[in-house]
């Protein structure tokens, strides 16, 4: 056993291979994301999320009838435990963020639950972000509609609702496109937690936890709000460089994988020109779309010329806030809806974790003091 | 950049080194632990509680008018937000364990909190063990009492009665034993959640989380469970050798770092020679003590004759087990304890992390399919 001083601290684990995974591959240079082996461009505007979410537990892309089921089983977990529901009302009392209270609801979700974990968390997390929304703005939760899918009804327990299909297919591939992403903070931490043969719900309440985090779950809200301060076509070049040249840091660009175009903005804002042009859009429309790709690509341009050759590309957060601006969320939604997207690639990771599991326990090296001598309170 | 192939992958990230710190030091052949440059035989059995946790947080022992405003900010903060309660209500009707009940609970801590998030935690966290401990035994919870410190808040807020010294001093002993302990699962889960900037009670919960898998937290119930089986000194050797013969394994014997006496068994054991000496155990008395010292050489040395050169040794569940039990105890409450003596060493490690921090981010290795071609659901 080496001692302390010849092993090498790895800050950050940096480089450092802690799982094998069959669920997705990253690859920053060719700006490639593979979702079981699918690139996910094939999937996320194809797919629905039920699809998805098999896939990315069973390796494969369900028959029919595997998808009845899988969605029957959705539906029929499709409820909040009511402490949860109380919960959720004093978190909305005090006003705190909905990824606050997802954090805090997703750690109840066993409670009233029987079996089979992954179905129920899949089905309950969302509806406690969309429950607290309602109750934090003074209404009453809905109760799911059972005919409706997983994303649909994200919408339908927010407004209430029977959401335009538009909308719903615009969630759906967003759902898609995050639901997985190698082995981000949120899934390492969820695997360590596994890893040590705790429960599904503490892992998923931990990677909740995990992606809480401003470096980890990052701020799409940002983004479009830099779109909304240019207003203008015309703007955008001179405000940008304006920020630019301030040293201003621009949100939605830049992502510490990808070195080229960011394969989820791409499918992204192709799933907001499709929303924006459809007319079903909740808030805006192709003016909008139209401005913020026009942003973008003056953005791209001026980051090349104020920092060359440090490829600055559009990331997923960009178009992340455009699509789910024009689904209808709220900024302060946009992080529990990632997560709700997630999901499904936390509890797959979760479930290939325990199917060839070893406990997850790097070291620490003792860098402080020795050889301290204990000295009785009143001698201090 | 090295290509997926070029990269290993180390499983359980054995033997990495992911932190630097000066909290803690384990010397697994010496059998040596550090707390911030004591030995911990120095620090346990002589310090309160507060004074542990003060010296974990700020690298010296408190001064007296130190350590008197450390014990107000605890005090000031010793009650449960109204709906923890509730919630613990109903965790209580479903009889779950008591360290999920904690689990829940501690994601809930920050409601109705106030600023300064490590001592509402710390404070609170075993308020919510106990609490539920009453409720799910019918009883309603008993408030701290302000002249109490942790140690002692414990017993009285679960038994509803002021504890005798020797009981507070063993519990307290126990809480400082295992205050820290390098880099394990649960620490480094807290110390991951943080680093992505995320805020301490998501840290701590899904510390807890971690700590409740059977692989980490461990198992001292049945350690105790074979010393009561065992009943009389004569029976140890027979029923002892008789487990081994049928290739069972000895709970309570045995780590994965140390090699020699973990030196927490040496703590926790005078601690309950100490305790059931006293009279004052709630449980048990000298004769239990004298069974378990005894079970525990034969094993020893009956582990040597049948895994000679394993060197499994003693470890820390034996005699936490021996200790919660004369401390009052129920079995299922062993794992909760722990937790409520670890948390102020998660604190400390989130509070060091924060100061230096770097995201905690490892790669995973794709080895599943490629090139797979999207099927539409009706061609499956």
């Amino acid at each position: 056993m080496p001692t302390n001083s010849e092993k090498r601290y790895i800050p950050g684990l940096e480089g450092v291979v802690a799982a094998e995974t069959r669920l997705s591959s990253v690859d920053g240079q060719k700006g490639e994301l593979l979702i079981a082996g699918f690139p996910v461009e094939a999937l996320a505007a194809n797919a629905s999320h039920e699809e998805v979410a098999y896939l990315l537990w069973h390796g494969d892309l369900p028959s029919p009838s595997q998808l009845a089921d899988f969605r029957q089983a959705l539906a029929a977990r499709r409820s909040l435990p009511p402490a949860t529901h109380a919960l959720l009302r004093a978190a909305a009392a005090e006003k705190i963020p909905a990824m606050d209270a997802l954090r805090m609801a997703a750690g109840t979700l066993n409670l009233d639950a029987g079996e089979n974990l992954p179905f129920t968390l899949l089905a309950r997390a969302p509806l406690a972000v969309t429950a607290y929304w309602r109750l934090r703005h003074g209404r009453e939760p809905v109760a799911p509609d059972p005919d409706l899918g997983q994303a649909a009804n994200y919408l339908y327990t927010l407004t209430g609702e029977r959401p335009p299909a538009a909308r719903v297919r615009a969630l759906e591939t967003y759902l898609n496109t995050v639901g997985d992403h190698g082995l981000n903070a949120s899934t390492f931490t969820a695997r360590t937690i596994i890893s040590t043969g705790s429960d599904l719900v503490s892992a998923v309440a931990g990677a909740i936890g995990a992606l809480k985090g401003p470096r980890h779950g990052g701020a799409p809200g940002p983004a479009l709000q830099t779109v909304f301060e240019i207003g203008t076509i015309d703007n955008a070049e001179p405000v940008l460089r304006h920020k630019l040249e301030a040293g201003a840091r621009l949100m939605g660009f830049g992502h510490r994988v990808y070195k080229v175009r960011d394969p989820r903005a791409e499918l992204l804002s192709a799933a907001a020109a499709g929303l924006y042009r459809s007319g079903d859009a909740a808030q805006g429309g192709m003016p909008l779309y139209e401005l913020a790709a026009h942003v973008e690509k003056v953005a791209v341009a001026l980051l090349e010329e104020f920092k060359p050759g440090r490829k600055l590309q559009t990331n997923v957060e960009f178009y992340t806030a455009l699509l789910l601006h024009g689904v209808g969320l709220d900024p302060d939604l946009f992080a529990p809806t990632f997560a709700s997207g997630r999901l499904a690639g936390w509890i797959g990771h979760c479930l290939e974790q325990q199917s060839n599991n070893r406990l997850i326990r790097p070291q620490s090296v003792y860098v402080g003091e020795r050889d301290r001598q204990w000295q009785p309170l009143d001698q201090r």
